[in-house]
């Protein structure tokens, strides 16, 4: 288990080194992030490197048995770069070019820049690439870049001819009738405007993404050329969905995240979840990194930056550990004086002295280190799979209907109602040639590829249990309508289809066998059901078109099934109905949490234990069923008590 | 009664139209509008026309007894002419040109723009201008078009040469000595920037609509010359008040509008009413078409776009038609697979079969082919009109001095008091030479052109019943500040006029023989009142510049008089006070529905009769007095009981 | 003492200016200012001047006993200078140019539009330099002039260039190797993107400063060397804090102020007289007038324009007056028929007759006139100062942590807790060498330049008390975090430091010596204090962090004590810990006023007064506690009776 934060030795003068480094020593740290935003100092003028201080750095960290991970500085260039190169910085969607001193400001597409990057990673590889301190690499920061140049304009034309092959084919994809829009020649095309087609916005999308992606590969090229085997690379994310991260991590050896709480003064412990559980299955190593965190509050909020409360600290870094992050990192060490981040949460204060807060991340350190075996020799175990792609979200983000249908939002809920009947799943791409569980939940499997259909039905027809969500197979792959209602391809299976769909302006009841509910901003009228089909619930009264229609219906497939769930139900609804499927396809939760509690169950070579969570303010009990013991207290009991924001790991 | 949609062919193979025109025909409709934004299907090649297509979409429709309205498609220009000519595009106000794949998006100036126009038009219509199944021409669609570009800004300088005479004259105007705005030379106008002189601002306000009735006027001319004398020509107007529609109906033998719920869930009864007699009296043919409305939901609003409820389209499209629509069509047929408007509502749904509102439809279409000779053998008959400038709403909406003082919902207000007596009432721009009303509601005559003046005054001297509201008179046809309090030049008749006028942060009570009630958002305080002034209410407590002075007087003058509302009183009041003045003018209002339901009578050569909706989702009684049939259901009684979102036609 | 308004006697006929004299007059007013923004008419032609209208209207004004100020007209440069030379005007941070028509949108450091003011300010100064009628000069209005422009930027680098010495500094300053900001050539500076380096943002904002300091300078310089010595120089200030005030007065012979009331529907009594006293202590000659202010409502508010209500206008102008305004002006006069504030108060109508609140304006006028001696010979005496520095308010407001930390409302609220106990303060940028006060109030002191560090040592060392706040002394003057905690080089005086500090999302509750009470949006936690120091307020529960930790805290100092407020807390435990602090400084604050009235003691030759202004809508009482006359109305009474916005002079 790795422990650290990043540290920007730059920001100090050499002599305070040590003092830091002892420090993070003595709260359990065995790993920083180092150099992300170093570029002026590492090239202080063009071609002349200086890297010593940046060996001094991974020396004497290394000298605290503190190892390091190294970063290419492409993130921000030096200003002699863009002031003698200012073709280098992207161009913003106004159409007014980016100034120096942001970050990720450069065009991705950018050969010139992409020979400035090649040069200084080489250079870094070169020197560190053979470091015994150097764990491994990440490129650059948080990838977001895109830019409406005229060079990056041509090369998405390129992009396109290559995609669509003709402009017919072209035309045909994007509806381009629509409105006069079709383009004659290639160089007519264009990046979207205000209120775009949408599939040339989904074309933009995956195009930018390509672009990011191919700036990478470059960047992990000139590495792997010069870096020792043992070395590995990766690429740090971050909660904005600005680009479609699976394109994103083809040559990385594992995907990390940066994780902050986005959406409100704490982490929600289902975000959190679906964060580290969808950036764990990006790449087949199914490693993920949590590479940064805040230590604290932010700093970037547009309200107010409240602190996480004595406890929470311990509580996410354990129920990351949990999910699969083999490192937590808290971002960052110590406030620099200046830069834009001064408010921001850090685990030293300006003035080089620990916040109250270092004593629980202590704690942390401590049990991490104790508990490292335990933790290393094992992985999650998850009965269930939800499936969640970042082009379904984007689709729907750009087209809610109803402002309140955040698709992130949509799958989350989805989540929580999966942890409060005291189960965890894998968030995944997609279903692969194995499968190792039975139930799968497909919330808004929304644009309708041929490979994931297919991939679906097998499922179900292999006696898998699928429940799929509204606004199912609505588009296909080219964010087009398909001419089907949802959910298109599945409707055999479903054994019905939808009559309409209803943005909805107030909640609607539901009712049936699996009790009284409501549905909320989107609902689905299923129309006509087939003889096999159970309706497991119906709407009731409040919604002319919806009163008394089925609303879930569910019909089995020899051994498999599929369920479908045709709107979005209130959180007690979505788990009773997880709970019935998993009876089906034979899962035991015979613990039912409190609300706030989560349980992962990891297993692996150091045995198969339990980790318990109380992500509320209150105390909380869970009822075990059989004397167990706890790993952290070493303490043995059937009734585990947590106290609030507590741990414990069990088995 | 012409009933139908706007149908898209080119978005379809040619093998799907027959069954969506046999669809079309089963649920009544006889028409349809086409080729609307098919320009890039027109004329696929710079000066190559592609016509044939269209000629048979329309030939087979006329086979199923559906007729055309045929669209020029100037909206859309093709991506080849705009690449080839990018100086046709708009410049927005901040700059930048608009791109490819917008609408409306051209310089309505441009010459060369509109040479393409021209012999696009002219290959539609030497083709189809002679058609049996084409109607009529719709040209372009919804006009908003302004351009910031230099061009354009030197028709801007030309444009106000010919309206002022002399920079002299325009600075007076403007008063442009405030802040040494004073130009001195032609070349020195601009466009308004953020914050503008008012004078500048309403300018260009009618420069913009001045351009645009110029571009519109080329095209109809286009149209003229090769047309058959029966095929009309209109324009569909829409809710957004960008440009002065009064100004852009030379030409045109009637307006079209396009019916959106565009501020709630479901149709205002009072904002439909408003909107539909505002566009019928725009042309003295008093026609109106409804070209487009949304069978259902739309896909453009911010919040969320709910559907309309069971009932809700079909009392819509009874309200429009009881106000003087000879057409109702819904936008559109079937959801294009791509393109921008992806989720709005149709007739059927992407897979070509019906939605659920299709039975509704087909209920409308059913009932306006039964009653067509009732409907189209007579007119609304309304007792009171209702003044209401575009000239008025803009020279308001950009100084609100209270952020809800719309003069839109100001206006609305006024028309749900008449609705609430059990009357309904035209809209007009300004009292013609016959004046069929003894009662005239001038909610806001803001800007006082000495035409508008002449007529009221005549009006209220020759025995009619004028009602002003509040702001009247307030500033000349300049959008300058009289140099009289207002009603400025109707002082003499109303025997008062202001001492001031106050924003309203609370409501203020109201009281006097009119009974009790508030006044909101916006009040002035009347002075001195002539000897033979009634004063009807009086502020109560709770404003100190207000307390205990009028807010509502009367005048009486020969046989007619002047009545000021200084406020904007609650709707009751405002009821209580249409109903004395209309019993003053001898309008009988024996019925005053319940809330909700209105009432329109019509008359004719097809005789006499009312039509009621409930506009509600509520059950309705309303007392006829005596017994009446009810023409839809052929049932005959005293007490008419109308289930929620019903229609009745009696008499 | 001074009473008039803004007279534009450009916008009016001749024969009307002799009516527009004589009612001011009658309404007691003594002088007018004018020529503010009549470039255009002033220098209609260029190079060709006509100023015989001027010197018209300032001799008949001085024939009704009224005289001038003579404002430089540089804020709205003539349509035929800027159409010439559109060069001097202003590019904004989107790199849009400014466009005619507007105010303050040129080029502050533009040679060439120096050169243009300087001629027309030579032609005013040698007309009017010697008039014996006019009172001074009023330099533009209202400064807030940027430019993004190239030659702006490049002088940016010049003045950054002698700031800083060289890049090195620079960097060091700014912190720039954060995100590789490091400048290698004084070209690549740049001013503020959107979300820029702390150092970068204060730095420009530094700089703006500067630039307009230079441009008005130069103004002063061509008035100085025409204009008559008895003729003052001043500029008007206003609201909005986008440049430093402090940096703008050199050469000025006092600065003046416009008051309107920015936040809400009345003036704040708090807010209104931090504003008076922040302005009047900006020059050594502690004089202030106001040089606009409104007659009623404003017209600029986002939602809406409400009125002063009876009495709200006389409150006003007394509570200014008290509060050493030598001058109260209107804005304006009279409504001008066009241009961009058409809906602003004014005192006569469109029509040119008095509205309503003239009369109250007259009231005001006879009782200035009647004690002006009174007044004149006499200034303010205020026990408390509160230091207010615009570079603390711009650093803290750009960087607030939690939104509701405004860093004017932070200030206002300890203005709000003197003036309940009955006190008044004076607002300063800093100590000077003369402390005529026993208590200083530093709410905010955040940028911990070392004078302003070195002066509050000095005054608790020599025996005062000051009272510090949160944020205190956290940054240097550079917008860098100091490498010490709060209150950084004032923690040995306080005898403590902060451990961390906090974004409140809800109130924390406050306990202790003082009493009980809550904090709000900002707190620091007190970490161990010293032996000596007193804990005055600890935090209760509901904050993990802050729990049972100290809040307030005191510590004595020889005869002085400094007082650390860690937190924003409610108003009446502000008002008792103040009541407290003065109590050991041996205030004497007998008079504890109702909710709502202000007492300001002001002395001179006419003798030692009290002002009490009541400000609120309800009548109130105040107990004098011995027989006392007052001055307005001559009666006597030991216990004073205020009507709703009534006003006393006792004493």
């Amino acid at each position: 288990m790795r422990f650290g934060c990043a540290w920007y030795p730059e920001h100090w003068p050499r002599q305070r080194w040590a003092e830091d480094l002892r420090l993070m020593r003595d709260c359990g740290m065995n790993t920083v992030r180092i150099g992300e935003f170093a570029w002026s100092r590492m090239e202080p003028v063009d071609g002349r490197f200086a890297l010593d201080w940046l060996g001094e750095a991974i020396d004497l960290a290394a000298s605290f048995g503190i190892d390091s991970v190294l970063c290419t500085p492409s993130a921000t260039p030096p200003a002699w770069l863009t002031s003698a190169h200012p073709e280098v910085l992207a161009v913003r969607a106004d159409g007014r070019p980016e100034v120096h001193g942001m970050r990720c400001h450069y065009r991705p597409g950018s050969p010139l820049y992409r020979w400035f990057c090649k040069r200084i990673n080489s250079a870094l590889a070169e020197r560190f690439g053979q470091h015994p301190a150097v764990l491994g690499w990440q490129i650059d920061n948080e990838h977001w870049q895109r830019s409406h140049d005229p060079d990056t304009l041509a090369r998405f034309a390129e992009w396109c001819r290559a995609r669509y092959g003709s402009l017919d084919a072209l035309n045909d994809a994007w509806s381009a009738s629509y409105w006069s829009q079709e383009y004659s020649d290639w160089s007519q095309l264009h990046a979207p405007p205000g209120s775009p087609n949408p599939g040339l916005r989904l074309a933009w999308h995956r195009f930018s993404t390509a672009l990011t992606a191919e700036f990478q590969a470059g960047q992990v090229q000139t590495l792997r050329e010069r870096i020792a085997q043992r070395q590995w690379i990766t690429h740090n994310f971050h909660p904005h969905d600005d680009l479609d991260r699976a394109g994103l991590v083809d040559g990385l050896d594992f995907a990390s995240w940066d994780a902050y709480a986005v959406d409100g003064p704490s982490f929600d412990p289902a975000q959190l979840a679906v964060e580290v559980e969808r950036i764990r299955s990006l790449t087949p190593s199914r490693k993920v990194w949590i590479m940064e965190t805040q230590p604290g509050s932010v700093n970037w909020k547009g309200t107010s930056n409240p602190t996480m409360q004595p406890g929470e600290l311990r509580a996410a870094a354990w129920h990351m550990a949990a999910h699969g992050a083999e490192a937590v990192l808290y971002w960052q060490w110590r406030s620099a004086p200046g830069g834009q981040e001064q408010y921001h949460g850090t685990v030293v204060a300006q003035d080089g002295h620990p916040r109250p807060h270092y004593t629980e991340i202590a704690r942390i350190g401590e049990e991490f280190k104790r508990l490292t075996t335990l933790l290393d020799q094992s992985a999650p175990v998850h009965p269930v799979a939800v499936i969640d792609r970042w082009a379904d979200r984007f689709a729907i983000k750009h087209q809610r209907h109803h402002h309140q249908f955040d698709p992130a939002a949509h799958v989350r809920s989805w989540y929580a109602a999966v942890q409060r009947q005291g189960l965890s799943a894998d968030l995944v791409e997609r279903l692969g040639d194995q499968r190792p569980w039975s139930v799968v939940i497909a919330p808004q499997v929304h644009l309708a590829d041929q490979p994931t259909i297919d991939r679906l039905r097998a499922f179900v027809i292999g006696g898998g249990h699928l429940l799929i969500g509204p606004r199912s197979c609505f588009k296909d792959d080219e964010n087009a309508l398909l001419a089907q209602r949802q959910p298109g391809p599945l409707s055999d299976l479903a054994g019905a289809q939808a009559d309409d769909f209803y943005a909805l302006e107030t909640p609607v009841p539901l009712g049936g066998e699996l009790g009284e509910g409501t549905a909320s901003i989107f609902a689905e009228r299923i129309g006509q059901v087939e003889r096999e089909v159970a309706v497991w619930a119906r709407y009731g009264q409040g919604h002319g078109w919806l009163a008394g229609q089925p609303a879930i219906i569910h019909r089995p497939t020899g051994k498999g099934s599929l369920t479908w769930c045709a709107c979005w139900p209130d959180q007690e609804l979505q788990r009773r109905l997880i709970a019935r499927i998993s009876r089906l396809a034979g899962i035991e939760s015979s613990l039912i949490p409190p609300d706030g509690v989560t349980i992962v169950h990891r297993r692996g070579e150091s045995g198969s234990f339990r980790v318990f969570i109380n992500h509320t303010a209150q105390p909380q009990q869970v009822e075990l069923g059989a004397v167990a013991t706890e790993r952290l207290s070493g303490t043995t009991a059937s009734n585990l008590v947590l106290a609030p924001w507590d741990v414990a790991v069990v088995g």
